[in-house]
C-alpha cells in the first residue's frame, strides 16, 4: 500500500528583525501564523525551543499531530550547506557561525527539517504557489537593501556545487563599472535601495528639477525608491528616468540570465518591485530590446505574488516538495 | 535478471565543412573514426545514408553487433528541440530546416538516436572524458569565431526551457557596450576571433609597436589571434596586453557565471584557449579579482582536452547516458 502524500508542513523566514513562521498546506495557503522578535530568543537553544513550541501552537490549533507534517524549512539569511543542513554565517544575526541547524529541529521536533538560503525559498515558494506556479524553469530576484535570487530549474531549486548559486546581485554589468568586496560592476551598486538614492541625489546635485523635493518636503535624507516610485507614478520625469535607468541594469542581468539558462521567466519580488508598472513597464521594454527576437518572445518577466509570506511559504514547499 | 548496461556510442559531430563521426566506448576511448565531407551529402537521405553506413563500417571494423551499441548522438551547428529530436534550423547548412533527424535515423538504424547542440555536446564529452572529468556542475566554453558554450549541472546538460541555455557568448560585459542582433556588450562582440583582430588592428592605427608587423611580413590580413598568440608566447609587450584584455572581458562575463551558478569549473575550448598559459594566467588572476574570496577560492579554469573529438565524444556520451 502507498503511504499518502504528507499534506501539511511548516516554513520558518528567519530574519534579522522577525522569526516569521507559517503551518501550510500543500495547496500553499497559510493555515496559521506565528511570529517572535528575533532578539527575544538570542541563544541557539532559545531559538529552537521558540520554533519548536510555536510549531506545537500552530498543530494544535488545527487539531493537527506532528505526523501529519512532511516537516520544516527554514529559510536563513546567509551562507549555508543545504545538503547538511548547517549554517556557516548569518549576515545580520550574531551568534549563529557553524550551527548544525536542521538537527537540532530534527533533534527537538522528531520531524524531517532542512535549511536553506533565504532567497532561495523565496524562489521555490514563489514558483510552488506564487508567481511562478506551474514553470519548470524560473529566476527569482528579490530587489531590496541588496538583490538576492534563487534559481528552479527542471522544477526543482539548483544550488551550484556549493548551496550558493543564485547570486543575481553580484552579476557584472560594466566590465570597469563600480567595485565592491564582490567585484566589478556588480547589479546590487546600480539598482540596490542605497544606490538608487545615491543615484538620485547626484542627479538632484546636478541642478535637475523634480516634484521629489515637494514630497520630502526639501529633506533630502527622506528619498527612499518608494518615494521615487511615487513620484514616478505622478508623471515626475526626473523620477520616471531613474525608474527607466533601474530598469535598463536590471534588463542587462536578465538578459544575460536569459541567454546562459533560458528560463520561461523571471520572477520579481521586494520593495523596489512593489512600483508596479513603473519599474516592469520599461523593464520588459529593455529585456526586448537586449535580446534577439527568438528569446524576447519566450522569456516572460511577472511579480511575485507571495510578498513577505514568500520566505515561509518556501520554506513548507521545501519540506512537501522533500517528503517521501 | 539486469541486463548489462551498453558499453558502445557513436558519436557525431555536423560541422559545416566535415561530418566527423566516431565510435567511441564507455570510458570515452575513439575506437575508430569515419568522416565525410557535408557537400558530398547534400541531401537529407544522402546524409542519412552516409551516417547509417559509416555506421555499419564501424561496427564491422570491431566485429560488433548493432545491438552492441547504446544508440547515435548527433551534434549540430544550429537551433534544435532536443526532447523531439528535431532541428529547426543549421546556421551555416542549407536544407536543414525543419528536420525530425532523430527519427530519422532511428528509422534507418533501428537505435536510439539523439540530436543536440554541437556545443552543449562538446560540454558533455569535456566532463564525460575530457576536462572537466567527474565534476558534477560545469560550464563549457568555447572561442571561436564565435562563442559558444554548454553547461552540465547535476551531472546532465542543462537545456533551458527551449533547448537554448549555454549562450555564453551573449552575456553582456557592457550595459552601453557593442551593440549587435542579439542586444548589447555581448561577450562575442569583444573576444570573437575577428573582434579580436578588429581590436588588434585598431590599436597598430593608433601607432603601437610591436613585434607582430614582423611576424606577418608587414601584411596586417594575415594577423589572427593565433599569430597574437605566437607574440605575446615571444614576449611581444602589445600582444601580451591584448590577451590580457582577452582574458578580462572573459573574466568578466565568467565572474557573472560564478555567481549565478557555482559551477566546480569552468572548462575552456577552442581555438584561442590553445594559447594556453599565455590565456589562462591572466584568465585566473582577472577573474579572482572579480570573485569574493570564498568564490575565487573555489572555482576551477581548466583547459579542454578532446580538442576537435569534443564533439563526437559528446554525442557518444549523450547516446551512452541516455541507455536504460
Amino acid at each position: 500500500m502507498q503511504r499518502k502524500k504528507k499534506q501539511y508542513a511548516v516554513g520558518v523566514d528567519f530574519g534579522g528583525t522577525f522569526v516569521k513562521m507559517a503551518l501550510v498546506n500543500d495547496r500553499g495557503q497559510i493555515l496559521v501564523r506565528e511570529q517572535f522578535a528575533t532578539h527575544q530568543a538570542a541563544t541557539q537553544l532559545a531559538w529552537t525551543e521558540a520554533v519548536a513550541e510555536a510549531v506545537e501552537r500552530m498543530l494544535a490549533q488545527r487539531g493537527l499531530r506532528p505526523s501529519a507534517l512532511a516537516g520544516v524549512g527554514v529559510g536563513v539569511p546567509g551562507f549555508v550547506d543545504f545538503d547538511r543542513g548547517f549554517i556557516y554565517n548569518l549576515t545580520n544575526v550574531p551568534g549563529w557561525t557553524a550551527v548544525p541547524l536542521a538537527a537540532k529541529l530534527k533533534r527537538r521536533l522528531g520531524l524531517p527539517a532542512f535549511v536553506d538560503n533565504d532567497a532561495n525559498l523565496m524562489a521555490l515558494g514563489e514558483v510552488a504557489f506564487g508567481g511562478g506556479k506551474n514553470l519548470q524553469h524560473a529566476v527569482f530576484l528579490t530587489l531590496g537593501t541588496g538583490v538576492g535570487g534563487g534559481l528552479v530549474l527542471d522544477g526543482r531549486l539548483y544550488r551550484g556545487a556549493f548551496s550558493m548559486a543564485g547570486e543575481l546581485g553580484h552579476i557584472s554589468i560594466e566590465r570597469n563599472g563600480v567595485v565592491s568586496p564582490q567585484g566589478r560592476g556588480g547589479l546590487e551598486q546600480y539598482i540596490g535601495n542605497r544606490r538608487i538614492v545615491d543615484y538620485t541625489l547626484a542627479l538632484l546635485a546636478a541642478g535637475r528639477t523634480t516634484t521629489l523635493l515637494q514630497l520630502c518636503d526639501g529633506d533630502r535624507g527622506q528619498i527612499t525608491p518608494e518615494l521615487i516610485a511615487r513620484a514616478a507614478k505622478q508623471g515626475d520625469k526626473l523620477s520616471l528616468e531613474i525608474f527607466d535607468y533601474i530598469a535598463d541594469c536590471l534588463a542587462t542581468a536578465l538578459a544575460s540570465v536569459t541567454y546562459l539558462l533560458q528560463p520561461e521567466a523571471f520572477i520579481i519580488g521586494g520593495g523596489v518591485a512593489q512600483s508596479g508598472a513603473i519599474l516592469f513597464v520599461p523593464l520588459r521594454r529593455h529585456l526586448r530590446e537586449r535580446l534577439s527576437p527568438y528569446f524576447a518572445r519566450l522569456i516572460k518577466v511577472l511579480p511575485a505574488k507571495l510578498g513577505n509570506d514568500a520566505g515561509a511559504v518556501g520554506g513548507a514547499a521545501l519540506a512537501l516538495q522533500a517528503a517521501p
